[in-house]
């Protein structure tokens, strides 16, 4: 629910207002757009406080929402909005590649893919160090050393880095070494996470549920929102369909959907996306035509070799092509591709 | 199976191999590509007959097909294939759009659309005279009639027409006024209808179904092919997934894949892939970056009067728009837009 | 819509409120139950002649439906009803098992395999002479001399008959040899089908499609009911999820939603619902333990020779076995099973 | 992979073995089933290893599994294991139902809940105190006060309970009060929870992923497996179709494909599994005649007025109007249902 001021409140009227809603048990968030003064009331009692706001002096208009999120919703913050990793700014007019392997093996193995990725044009280093694994007896990352060979690489290269975090308890390890936490698939609903990484205030990659609706994912955003942190990407990484002739289902019209419903960065994985290498390219085109604010892709110096996902993972030279390939694309939306991407340079 | 014959084999010992097949209950498809002459054998059987087909002087090689299909294989046609339709090419260089109304409803309404999309530069007409509806009280299109007013309309505008045929006794009627014939997602398995249309020799559009996988699907072109009708052009159209935030989740990944297995040109379907107006330009870009070979979209003078799929059918407007936006992406990938298309006259 | 008229209502008002639904190109149903007469209207536009027929001096009261289907509805007929083979009774307290061959092969084997579910206690022979396969290279049935063997093998041991019929040219035939047409799940929206299967006004069993829902289903038996045939039994055999250990994933939920919104008998496939033998006694026991009015169960006499579904096929062994499990269950459910069930008689 | 050892092998000679398998880095499990002494390899790199254990004296056969998974495999144990929680033994000879409300909401309702459903037979009692909700500003549960509650109730009515852990750091504190600890689906690949709730050597109740392959499952319940504790107990709660007309699809096919794979104890629960009152008694009789071990089951003393997942949820009489529908469908697969089942003896 939101509450619209009147232009003349005055801040002891907008005080009482806010006291009123939180003597209800209700939270409030304080906000300006437009022009306006207004207070979104967050929480599953805001119906009952509505008809005493409406007679109150100070208030011009109460809304309902239509969504069940509040804060992730465009009824919140009708213009997109951007985060910032560094230098690098998510939701403007630059499409945002980000690459890497899947988890960071060795040093010569990180070093060697930020050099290559760098050189290609992707702006972000992606690498696991925590891998939630499905079998207990698979290659589980590097951990704690992981985190800094990653950081490392991506500081010599000039890339933010961005790298899974799957317990509460790791959650201040990997923000002490990364740009950007990574929330996955599998813990989109692991809500006590959520709740944890967006208390570090550092940019979230929250990737969609492999069965998660678009309002379960905003809803999972808005935990992380909820605790003060707005730097949230969305992530669409395919869903799980009856389809077996691909790991997964690549929901691109997930995209611009959720840029409909959503003010936040929508970012899509080819790689996870289809799991099966020629499919990644293509779909990347086809990610940012449909409106990505970028991509997230895994390279690896030899995929044959990887100790995890080396299907779906290009090599470097692909990784080149593909960077060529997309700059047209990007260009054919009003995109630009980062800097050193499309054989630009 | 194909049994690649030698350089120097004469036209009696092809006959002679070709009997032994046959002898066996096993049918053949004869065909030269790339400098050799070469067999399919179609059937069930045709394991049982390789050992003695390996030991026959003429033949150089026998070979085993890796997929249940095989005359839609890149096996058996390593080339695209390109389907005619007119002066209408799919498959080429030239990316095609065929665009309409779902049903055909009025004189006026086809004659009007015909004109628009014809000027926004479509270059076949769709429009609907058979409609399988889910409810026996929904409108069922016009029939006879609606057939007579699409071709009057696609031939008053110059454009070929595509339209659904339902049932095996209305093949004649539909292929005597359509230049394409449409098999729908609920008809993709209907074999009879599919052998049927087949034996017209003409143009089929087969629209993948639901749940169909790509295997199944190709397995249906087989279907058609196997009649000797080689112009099969695929379509995807959207599956149906645990989504409810769109009517189908349209598999772009579905497109590379098509066009890596089999040699027929592949084209999409965003206006039934999502069901939702406002998806369906960003899918079609999608869509055409993924690399499909042409698009199919809903277009009505007034969607919101339509008689049936007005929620996902653009308006003229739209559709100009939408080919405004084609153009680029088009472009991007490497392909033309239909010549009135993108502004470009 | 349902209209109900006054106790005292004349036949001439009668006929009065009928030409006046009619004269709006609306069709109507008449009926009466639970001691009053009433009209259904068939048709889209039902609502727009509702405020007319309030109106009416012989009208009691104007009721919607709550559903598209009308006939199908519980709204429509409150009580189950039964559909009459023979001298079976499907939707009665006998729980029915239908059992038999994937596809008719040969007499020998339609033959052995009807004494033998006869035998187990099966009331109804099912097999397939028209076979609608994947691939155009498979067994596709003995077609009309299937169809002569598995009517003789029914009469023989006194069973009636179930077989599929794939197109409506094929209707008329099939409809002289089988006391029950069987609509595939592939064709259950092939709408001409399911129209010309009910003019035979013989018993139908329908089949949910692959991914229909229920009202899906239930809007398919009503273009068989619309017709005039009263005779639907719908069957539940498995929808296509994402999982990939079992062919299909058995629906059972769907069969008390069925019973629920509908009054029409509803059987499950097991054999087709899971794909694999070892599943098919668990999920029987299952699907009558949740309300099925009957089963379609496969048996074979050397499933490992089946020339189609044979990992799905129980030998006789296995269907006497089955048989002497369900006995009990049906039991615990206030069910009796078929007079030869159970191994006793 | 399993190394069955020699009859006359000796304690050194197996130390040996097991030291060559560790100086891998990989682990062993040491079991004895059937006579045989046997050491099963756990880790990826078990293969590497086998050539060498083939050559050793002391071993008798050295066996590949079929499966990712060992422990939770037939192979590592043939005969079905039984859980023991107090006096209820779960995957033994009778059906054990595990009921209550969804969440503890006062004192006053589980107390009463307690009371009912035991009185009707139920063994365990179960409710959420830590509550995973999709949206942030939903009800949470009563945390540690709703476990001292819900330990409170159980003991006063003689009932084991079993609640929901969300998070590592929640482990000791609800291994404090329960006998059981619930992974809910949304935490089946929570990798880190699974490790958490496996070291407290207490029995795990992990329910199915909303998406989760059977194998994922099993991989899952390895997690905790491998930490040690044998005692996890498998939950069949639906997985998520296309399907729009229940909340879930209850997989049933799942329950006698789970206990075929696996050594362990099979659940179902119906509630989560439909999401509809109504089908929630026939879904639990088809989950007993499919062969549960028991039934998960929320009841409510006002389903009305809940706090969560009300519409599924049983009131009193409809939970003693199911345990007497139940006593005979047990009885007809030769399972006997909890001592105070039936009608309150």
């Amino acid at each position: 629910m939101i509450v619209i001021l009147k232009p003349a409140c005055s801040l002891r009227d907008k005080a009482h207002v806010v006291a009123l809603i939180e003597a209800r048990g209700l939270r409030v968030h304080l906000d300006r757009t437009e022009g306006s003064d207004w207070i979104g009331i967050l929480g599953d009692g805001a119906p009952a406080v509505a008809p005493e706001l409406r007679g109150h002096p100070a208030v011009l208009e109460v809304r309902a929402l239509e969504t069940p999120y509040a804060l992730a919703s465009r009824a919140f913050r009708s213009q997109p909005s951007v985060v910032r990793v560094g230098e690098v700014v998510l939701g403007g007019p630059e499409a945002i590649v980000m690459a890497g392997p899947c988890a960071v093996e060795s040093e010569e193995q990180i070093f060697a893919t930020a050099r290559a990725v760098a050189a290609a044009g992707a702006r972000i280093l992606r690498g696991g160090a925590f891998k939630p694994r499905t079998s207990p007896y698979s290659f589980q990352g590097l951990g704690a050393q992981g985190l800094r060979l990653l950081a490392a690489a991506g500081r010599e290269h000039g890339l933010p880095v961005v790298t899974e975090v799957v317990a509460p308890e790791d959650v201040p390890l990997v923000a002490e070494h990364a740009d950007v936490l990574q929330i996955g698939a599998r813990n989109m609903q692991n809500f006590r996470l959520l709740q944890c990484v967006g208390e570090t205030q550092k940019p979230v990659l929250l990737k969609r549920g492999m069965v998660a609706t678009l309002e379960e994912l905003l809803l999972a955003a808005e935990y992380i929102l909820a605790t003060g942190d707005p730097d949230v990407i969305l992530c669409e990484r395919g869903i799980r369909t009856f389809g077996r002739e691909t790991r997964n289902t690549l929901d691109v019209a997930a995209i611009p959907l959720l840029k409909a419903r959503s003010h936040l960065p929508v970012i899509a994985d080819p790689s996870h996306g289809t799991g099966v290498r020629a499919l990644v390219r293509p779909l990347a085109r086809a990610a940012l035509a449909a409106g990505a604010d970028g991509l997230l892709i895994e390279v690896h110096p030899d995929p044959a070799s990887a100790l995890s996902d080396g299907p779906q993972s290009l090599s470097f030279d692909g990784f080149a092509q593909l960077m060529r390939e997309l700059g047209p694309v990007a260009a054919s939306v009003g995109r630009q591709l980062g800097e050193g991407a499309g054989g630009g340079q």
